[in-house]
């Protein structure tokens, strides 16, 4: 792959460009430290991320309509509480907390290497989150995308091949001038799949220091880099 | 109405931002110029201009599937080149010329102005352009959306309802919490119809310096501007 096929990065964000479970773990924290016992907030914030794919897989599967992350967000964390035993949130306290999602930090390295790649490509979302979830993350976070794309406006989650295919589509670009950046060997098998160029960032410590899967590119991945910052260097920007 | 209350401003882009006349005629007679006798430039870029309602309206009103606006520019691309009985152009420079929606030059205090709002609000384009248009064009001038929104992800044009309505959909916001800026009464009516707040910001040379339609604010709109800095000045941005 020669730097200059390329037109468009096409990003995941959760895991990839932005630390989720340290910071939903603080979340957690600040809502909850004060209704009973300490709590592995870490742990908490994994639960309520587990129940993410089996929600977002209702809707691929057509077992429920589209629906957007933000309300599935909502009706996860409503299960995890329950799980714990806590009640007595009012309705403004829950939407406070489930848009801890929408105040989730960058990695360290993201905002300063994004800047160096949008002088040369196209930087766009295509993330599962939904637009107003990518808006406030990136106003929190100063990401400084051309363009919010991804599930919500493909009507599709990813891995679903349309995901893939509609964001192409809305940058009107073949899918081989898309470089499709993620931490996540299965989200960079399916963008190939459908044609794009693929680069693996590798995030190490996004599920905590225990980490075991996506440690590394399993696949022969057209780029592998450590950070945003060595993507840039690789790509010459 | 008070700019506390708004948490969103929505963008028509031609007319309003970008200085679509003197852009388009400038890139008419460097892709022409040396093809036959001197021309009106700007009265070419006048009747290519005049297309684009004609051409929408067949899809608004059903009678053609979705289109997006960078094909029906080119459509009426040939056919300002048929009137004007120039001929001979390669796919390649039909698409150049084409591609001149993407290159129009913003409004001298637009970008200054954007990037005031920007502190406060969440600025997206709500504009019958496509993404990939929007995205060009926002690189082009600098223009610094958090989202670019409108037609091609609503599915529908502007005056349609569904334009606006489906836009504050996105940004999971109520329409009263969307401020719609444009120098086009009918699209402002439009908005208001749907339950935005408008912004009428003038911008009376437009169409060249013998302009009548859309001089000043033909309604009560909440605000009337001169330009984005007199319109970030009254938001007290």
């Amino acid at each position: 792959m020669s730097p200059g096929d390329i037109e468009a990065l096409t990003f995941d964000v959760f895991g990839t460009v932005v630390d989720w479970r340290t910071s939903v773990a603080r979340e957690l924290e600040a809502a909850l430290g004060g209704r009973g016992p300490a709590r592995d907030w870490a742990a908490i914030a994994d639960r309520w991320r587990a129940l993410y794919q089996p929600a977002m897989e209702a809707v691929r599967s057509g077992r429920r309509p589209w629906c957007r992350l933000d309300d599935l967000h909502r009706e996860n964390l409503r299960v995890v509480l329950d799980e714990l035993g806590i009640a007595g949130l009012t309705e403004a306290e829950l939407d406070h907390l489930n848009r801890a999602w929408h105040r989730l930090d960058p990695w360290p390295d993201v905002a300063a290497g994004l800047t160096r790649l949008k002088r040369r490509y196209i930087l766009a979302t295509l993330s599962n989150g939904n637009v107003a979830l990518m808006v406030n993350l990136a106003r929190y976070g100063g990401l400084p995308w051309d363009a919010i794309l991804g599930a919500e406006v493909a009507r599709a989650y990813k891995p679903l091949p349309e995901a893939y295919r509609r964001t192409a589509g809305f940058l009107d670009l073949p899918p081989a001038a898309c470089l499709m950046v993620a931490a996540h060997n299965d989200d960079l098998v399916a963008a190939r799949a459908e044609g794009f160029r693929t680069a693996f960032v590798a995030r190490p410590h996004e599920h905590g220091p225990a980490q075991t899967v996506d440690r590394a590119a399993a696949y022969d991945f057209d780029i592998t880099a450590v950070d945003f910052t060595d993507l840039a260097d690789q790509l010459g920007c």
